[in-house]
């Protein structure tokens, strides 16, 4: 028998890979490890699910065994990976079997990062990065402490995820105050016009911002939650949702004696340092750089698909738009690179803002951009403007 | 010295190709001929330009020269290829001189198609396909026959561009009425709801639609207009705009014995029949497909380049959203595969539509989708829950 490309992990990542794959090789065995069910579902959408009035079963394309049917793979659910003998070429099995692999592909994601909270409280703040996660979610947004339905939600962190829940929960009739040590939302994507028009699209919803500050401590108080804030004051509420950022998922890799960094480190074809053994999506650090977002993905189990098909193939970023899912002011951004030096050029009307990042030496080069309100709809023209991320 | 790679075309494919070809390979030398000024722009940024205020100068990102110089290659500007000699391998340009090439890509693009309009004003009617086309549309808005502006336009075609211009002139306070011989705007992109909200936003906003009409001739009507319709009628105006649909450029290719069909026929490497003759972009049939869309040319232009750096690639095709840039009603259609059968199944609220094609014998299968109005912000999220167009 032939052996198969393992796939460890059942999220976006992992399955496009098993698509692309089974399209590029109509015959090589494919086994997808999921320790979850492995239902097929986009994790973008856990953001924005309140508003669609999806739930946890909704959200689920399709489960494991017909997504295993469909691509012709076999997928092993709620099975974890213990350890990868890179020599034997051999995986370990939570419940204790062994899995061979021909090449075994890391689609390992990310954990949310947690805060360390102090406070009888701490355990009860949630993160939003699975669909048991998001389950729990809803089931706490019906239920809070006391047994009403939650009237007040702290959110902590005023990034992409952060936002995107916080114009959700408006959805829902919720307002929530998003805390942050940082000055303004998404600081990191937007200039400061695009970041302050965001804010007030999503406080004409009904949300608070409070910037400059952390949380040190989640206490209970009653039928409530009290959270200490870094400046000595307090924040009543019922649920606390904690969206500081991501932490790609290494552990597994290092103890395989895989070379990891911040992410798992791979080359342009998506390799490690060890044969046979490679890494995509949220857990890969493709060239130095993590972006952990659905396009890359996409692009990077393209190349890997080719490359375990017989055709060694570097994967190729073209200017990748990333989309806040923040309805109440549309917003697109797609990024300068790292470290490019330049200044946004930035055209706002009441409808729409266009901000264009411009180099330092050479306001003719356009190096990125970010599109709100009307002006949205010029995101592929502008895109086209852009040179490759990764050519 | 090394032949040169020549481009034929400076419109988005051209020089994305262009770029991805520099980045892929310092040294070969590339040339890009044109028969315009050669700037670097985004044709699909056309419909859009009148509420964002630009004019045909500042929809140019940059003049050829700069192109030249950041991409590192010869631009010939105001320059025709009249006839390729595939045997020799030289071009003959318009200014009578040839130009060799070691391999020659065609980016001709597409020209709008033509009804064969009667009357006396048949050759007023405008279509707006490049920069020196919106030039005139932008002159000719701001005076009409008579001298004044503009203050009626009918628009030939409720496509997708037909749409995108008449939202376009509602932000210049301008109500087109838009004429199409099919029953609703975008037919082969839309299921029958979405095609009729976005009709009714846009009526919001002041458009008239008349379906089930075409135009027969058009006549001078005093300082007016009068266009005949097909149903025996009249419709008065003050400028026609053409926006039937685009026809591919095959003339150069098919005059060199160069194989074309509705395009300029070509392999999914982009390679036509003829050794060292490519095609991409607009005039390109890939594999059977004409795409005429921005993130297809993009795809075919990083696989191309690939090739012509001396690894043989085959451009693959992702789940690929299409913006219509209709800021009334922000609509983005993934249209399913053609011949795919299936049904729409659709859940509208006053906010938004999200429409999902699944597969007839599978309704877990999902295929395509259409989205609108706060939808849209799940369109990555569901574009990774689909199939690749070309694997």
């Amino acid at each position: 028998m032939t052996e198969a490309v393992v796939i460890i992990g059942s999220g976006l990542a992992g399955y496009n890979l098993a698509r692309e794959l089974r399209k590029a090789d109509a015959n090589v065995p494919i086994t997808v490890v999921s320790r979850d069910h492995a239902g097929f579902y986009s994790k973008p959408m856990l953001s924005n699910a309140l508003a669609g009035k999806k739930t946890a079963a909704t959200l689920v394309m399709k489960p494991a065994e017909k997504m295993a049917d469909e691509v012709k793979i076999t997928v092993l659910a709620q099975t974890g990976v213990t350890a990868i003998d890179t020599a034997a070429r051999v995986l370990t099995l939570s419940n204790g079997q062994t899995l061979p692999y021909r090449d075994v592909v890391l689609a390992l994601g990310a954990d949310p990062i947690r805060l360390p909270l102090q406070g009888d409280a701490a355990d009860t703040v949630l993160s939003v990065n699975d669909l048991d996660d998001f389950a729990r979610f809803a089931e706490a947004l019906d239920t809070a402490a006391g047994g009403a339905p939650v009237q007040r939600v702290a959110i902590l962190g005023a990034g992409l995820i952060g936002c995107e829940f916080a114009n959700d929960l408006l959805a829902r009739g919720i307002a929530p105050t998003v805390l942050d040590l940082a000055e303004r939302v998404l600081p990191r994507l937007l200039p400061p016009e695009a970041s302050a028009r965001l804010q007030e699209k999503l406080q004409a919803g009904g949300a608070c911002f409070r910037f400059g500050v952390g949380a040190s401590a989640v206490n209970r108080s009653g039928q409530a939650l009290s959270v200490s804030l870094s400046d000595g004051s307090t924040l009543d509420t019922d649920l606390v949702l904690s969206a500081i950022g991501l932490k790609p998922r290494t552990d597994l890799a290092a103890a395989a004696g895989v070379a990891t960094g911040r992410g798992v480190l791979v080359n342009r074809q998506l390799a490690t340092n060890v044969p046979h053994v490679y890494a995509v999506g949220d857990c890969a650090e493709v060239d130095g750089t993590l972006l952990p977002y659905v396009m890359p993905l996409m692009q990077q189990a393209r190349a890997l698909a080719a490359t375990l098909a017989g055709t060694p193939t570097a994967v190729a970023y073209p200017a990748m738009p990333v989309v806040v899912k923040t309805p109440a002011w549309p917003t697109v951004v797609c990024p300068p690179p790292l470290g490019a030096t330049g200044q946004w050029v930035i055209n706002a009307t009441e409808e729409a803002i266009e901000a264009r990042f411009t180099a330092e030496a050479d306001p003719d080069r356009l190096l990125g951009f970010a599109l709100q309100g009307k002006a949205v709809a010029q995101r592929q023209a502008l895109a086209a403007l852009l040179p490759p991320v990764l050519g």
